[in-house]
């Protein structure tokens, strides 16, 4: 299979993104092929590739780069020969069988919205995080591709990144649960509440109902349905409430007599924890519900970010998901639009 | 100053409370009282309250109870005798000067609201939790009183929190964030991005613009705006990710070869973390806009949380911050309705 990477996306980029995505060809097999994107001298520049993967590695020209800051829907206007806008049209013409981007999140959100198009009976697309916690992994859906949600995205959430639990991390009948403010039926805004009604309605779906924000870390659910916005300052808190605590720690070490020492015996915990509970593991995040496999990575990959990306992208694309989702909302009782709201 | 609690109210009611309440005496002034609201018998049964402090307690009789889960309005109704009604009408009253209830939060917020009524200019009260940080305390509002949230309800809860900030916590001009899904003014929602030019456009609030998750334990903010439902996940959020955390590294500890021993020399450093970082320091959160004091505790609020409230609230009203809103309200230059959004 091809997979295409913006070559330009991220704080790290080119750099990370090219030695990530050489690396992860060591993982693939030997017909697979990758795609950098990004303006050609530039991607030349900072790519040394091995002779043995060399034919394996071809370069499309994109002279131009959307920044990390600039309003999505605008630059891709302003930029149609932008990493983002190639890849999306790779993406589109079947060029490229995954696309990656560790870019503009809002940016990629809309191109591949735009240019890949939703499958079949999709209302909204979706990105679908998975946390890693200590109770086991957490996929959450959605964390940032929109928020202006309405019941249906919420219920196609569930269906999405349930399928996606079920065959990519290989969670037997995953439980969802749909964040809200309380346990109880009554606890939630009207969206919640509507959405709840339509996720129970289906009988494919093991649904365990409301959750609030410490059941992400408790090991009750394995799949969270939430509003974008919601999804986005949840996965940004995390990040920040688990920093905030490592310096704390490290902090109140140093005020021990024997700090330093006690400092380095903790160490390697805080470098176990942060592997195994590091979203860097699972590479990036799929934008559900596009028609081809579409993954956004964080704005600080790292090259094992990347890496990983690549390598779960094959499998998103090999097990076939997209079809799993289209046959599963297909046979859905749950309709496509949202008379609800409407 | 006379300060009424509900006695029946939080998961370890009626002992906790009580015992909580009694011990805040010693740091209230001689002419301080204490109104314990609930069933006279079971608070008489479950209060031992020594003779020098004998005069400053007082029982109201309140011999219905509710539930933390139930419904908050329909059990206003059905138990207009309950310990959160006979609390919010001792409140309108003012027979107290203070209230505070660690019970069902919905039926504090509605029969708060309902019976103390908003004070003048006040859109919607809500919630006001102070965070403590590595980067120091952030104050929050609102966290779950107010789900569907106007861009006037996000300034004013801006205006109200940020005095909060000022005058219990001493923070000189508070930092204003909005809470958001990226930094660039063009990200949001609707809500946010219009509560944004409502904030923006009032001289005497130090805004710093939109945050994100993240920046909360960062100390680039002191006080932070957002929408109830969005502030609750976050305070649920937090709980959970630094319970799991430090669960997580418990269980680190103990895979090491010396794990016992590394354990017991990390316990006195987990124990001072989560003493600096504990909510219960801050003991509750006011609602802010109601016409009066009234404080909303952690269901799980424990011995210390009630002391700190009592103390808290105290504090509260003796600053008369509630003036300082009415007066900052009064004069400023944004209306008072919502004419944007409706």
């Amino acid at each position: 299979m091809r997979i295409a990477l913006d070559a330009m996306g991220g704080d790290k980029a080119p750099d990370v993104i090219i030695a990530g995505a050489l690396e992860s060809l060591e993982f693939l097999d030997q017909d697979d092929e990758l795609i950098l994107v990004g303006p050609q001298d530039v991607v030349n520049q900072h790519m040394s590739c091995p002779r043995r993967y060399k034919s394996r590695v071809h370069i499309v020209d994109a002279p131009e780069v959307i920044a990390m800051d600039e309003p999505p829907v605008d630059s891709l206007r302003k930029k149609p020969k932008s990493s983002i806008a190639i890849l999306a049209k790779l993406g589109k013409t079947h060029e490229a069988d995954a696309v990656i981007s560790a870019g503009n999140t809002g940016a990629c959100v809309a191109a591949f919205q735009m240019r890949m198009r939703n499958l079949p009976n999709v209302n909204r697309p979706g990105i679908a995080v998975t946390f890693p916690t200590f109770g086991g992994p957490v996929t959450i859906c959605d964390v940032g591709a929109n928020i202006s949600c309405k019941p249906i995205n919420l219920y196609q959430y569930s269906v999405m990144a349930s399928i996606q639990a079920e065959h990519l991390l290989g969670i037997k009948s995953p439980r969802i649960g749909i964040m809200s403010i309380g346990q109880e039926e009554a606890k939630g805004n009207e969206i919640v509440k509507k959405a709840r009604d339509l996720i129970k309605s289906d009988p494919n779906l093991n649904f365990i109902g409301n959750i609030e924000g410490r059941d992400i870390f408790k090991g009750i659910c394995d799949v969270v349905a939430c509003e974008g916005f919601v999804g986005n300052v949840m996965l940004k808190l995390t990040e920040g409430a688990v920093d905030g605590l490592f310096k704390a720690i490290k902090h109140e070490l140093m005020q021990e007599k024997l700090g330093l020492g006690l400092a380095l015996k903790f160490k390697p915990i805080m470098k176990r924890i942060y592997q195994k509970y590091d979203y860097n593991e699972y590479g990036g995040a799929p934008l559900l519900g596009v028609n081809g496999t579409a993954f956004i990575c964080h704005g600080s990959s790292v090259e094992r970010t990347i890496k990983n990306a690549v390598i779960i992208a094959k499998k998103h694309h090999t097990l076939k998901i997209n079809d799993k989702i289209m046959d599963s909302l297909s046979h859905s009782s749950v309709g496509t639009t949202d008379v609800q709201t409407n």
